[in-house]
């Protein structure tokens, strides 16, 4: 462990208990000029340390910050999240990943940015990032997957972030496929899955989530909500822990990928579909060259979405959009 | 059209005439010293010119350089090919074509290289590039198609080469399932097709094709061979044009993808089974998990292989090595 994770974790382990300078000395193995210097990194990256003549220091508060030294503090994941880069700013997580993806970026590795410029969606659309307020995130994954087996990786992000904003906040998310996750009818999720693949193999895959967490209803695109507004005027007032949050579904996301892994999809499907937001409704199919209205039937087992035509017929949709009607 | 092509193709149009100065400088739109510099230019890319005092200058020769002015020359293509970047020496012409393809490279584009230092093969193999003997080169495209379709790229370079390769030297070149031709059952084609894809959207693919073209055995790893070395003794004397031969097979991938894109696969996995060295035979399939015996049965829409297993089932194989038993 690096000695400034040592004297913040000897700060937190202490509690209200002052450590005296002399005591973090000592465990850090530096000078005491040593210690003040790190003290004031950490006092820069957000932390409320205390400090008293005789006495010696304090963690009076800790940053909501994505952070290294926050995300990995009892973290319970093997590799997910084991090495994280933060920035404060940033144009796009999935593109910054994906590059040092290429550069050889090991599986497990997670980008997450506090201001996105210019954060992405699927086929080319903006996600609008709100500084500060919400968790974008990617994770570059190297599943031994064949290209077609993409779609298996957004089902289980969209179910580690289902459960996982359902856990933490007692929010009711639903899946809306393939890739968006809503809290009463209003998108607070968006999920970018990228990849470069030869044809028969995954080299790497990157795995973008954006979710409004803390944004206010004015900061967000019309159709868009976050966490924080959807908690109701009762709870606005609290900020919910993005932190938490986050560590929450790197842990889920490493659950689920190690079933799918093992033991394929099937388990994975069955959750999904108990979070669907779709299934039985009635939607409309927005494909490139054709929309047609049909009811959402099914999720198949390499995770398109099956839908029943007015004639009865079943048909497999692999992309496009999907509105859901009244 | 650039001076320097003018120039080129007015010494090309009149055969073994001589043009004055004068004329190429009228034709050109440029000075004398203009025309000199150009001329000596063409002369460094291996263009032979003769210049005779009073009677002016006069093509003696064409390289057989895979370079724009080769290439592009009375090309059948209505957009493969139209702009095109030749290296000398370069580590791999579809790394190259990726990250400029990543930079917004134009659909159509190709590389190509006279010699590659890291010559990829699939999955991660190395290609073995013999400088000057080859042809090397990588096409972007960026076709409206879901990541699962990347299979028909490679289908349609694989009929495209095999037919070119007949049609330019007359030896029976076959189709080895999924990405190698063969003459007399030995390899002189490798294709490698890579990508970047959203879930269900292909950014864009760069279709690699290596050919060993002129290379001698003694060049060549153990199984690989060459056109030359197979077209036997008799005509093994003669140099085959890269030139022409790329060409040719440039306008073969522009007929087949646009087939693809307007009608589907359904002609082209015609054609493609005419020329399997494969269906009907056993074969040996080896996956990362298992390794099996088969009869090579079919080939699927999709581009998969069907094998029919010992008990009498079929069985869909997307990936894996096969191995041709006797």
């Amino acid at each position: 462990m690096q000695p400034e994770n040592r004297i913040l974790d000897t700060l937190r382990d202490s509690g209200s208990i002052y450590v005296s300078g002399e005591d973090l000395c000592k465990l850090a193995g530096v000078s005491r000029a040593a210690v003040w210097k790190r003290i004031e990194k950490l006092r820069e990256e957000g932390y409320d340390i205390e400090a008293l003549p005789h006495l010696g220091y304090r963690l009076a508060g800790i940053p909501d910050a994505l952070i290294p030294g926050e995300i990995k503090w009892k973290l319970k994941t093997r590799y997910l999240g084991r090495e994280i880069i933060s920035y404060n700013k940033i144009d796009s997580t999935n593109t910054a990943a994906y590059e040092l993806a290429e550069q050889g970026l090991a599986e497990g590795a997670v980008i997450f940015a506090d201001e996105q410029t210019k954060g992405r969606g699927r086929h080319g659309r903006t996600w609008y990032s709100a500084p500060g307020c919400g968790i974008y995130m990617s994770c570059v994954l190297r599943p031994h997957m064949a290209p077609n087996e993409i779609p298996k990786i957004t089902l289980i992000a969209a179910v580690a972030v289902v459960k996982s904003i359902r856990e933490y906040t007692g929010l009711a998310a639903m899946i809306k496929w393939p890739n968006d996750i809503l809290v009463n009818g209003r998108k607070v999720c968006g999920i970018l899955t990228e990849m470069k693949a030869e044809q028969d193999r995954i080299d790497f895959i990157i795995l973008g989530i954006g979710i409004n967490v803390n944004s206010r209803s004015k900061d967000l695109p019309r159709a868009g909500s976050s966490l924080k507004e959807e908690l109701g005027p009762s709870r606005r007032g609290e900020d919910i822990s993005r932190v938490d949050l986050a560590k929450k579904i790197l842990e889920a996301i490493e659950k689920y990928y190690n079933i799918l892994k093992t033991r394929g999809s099937g388990s994975i499907i069955d959750e999904w579909k108990e979070f669907s937001a779709m299934l039985g409704s009635r939607v409309k199919i927005v494909l490139p060259n054709r929309t047609f209205e049909a009811d959402a039937h099914n999720i198949d087992p390499d995770g398109a979405l099956v839908v029943r035509l007015d004639s009865g017929m079943l048909e497999k949709v692999s992309s496009g959009d999907v509105v859901m009607m009244r």
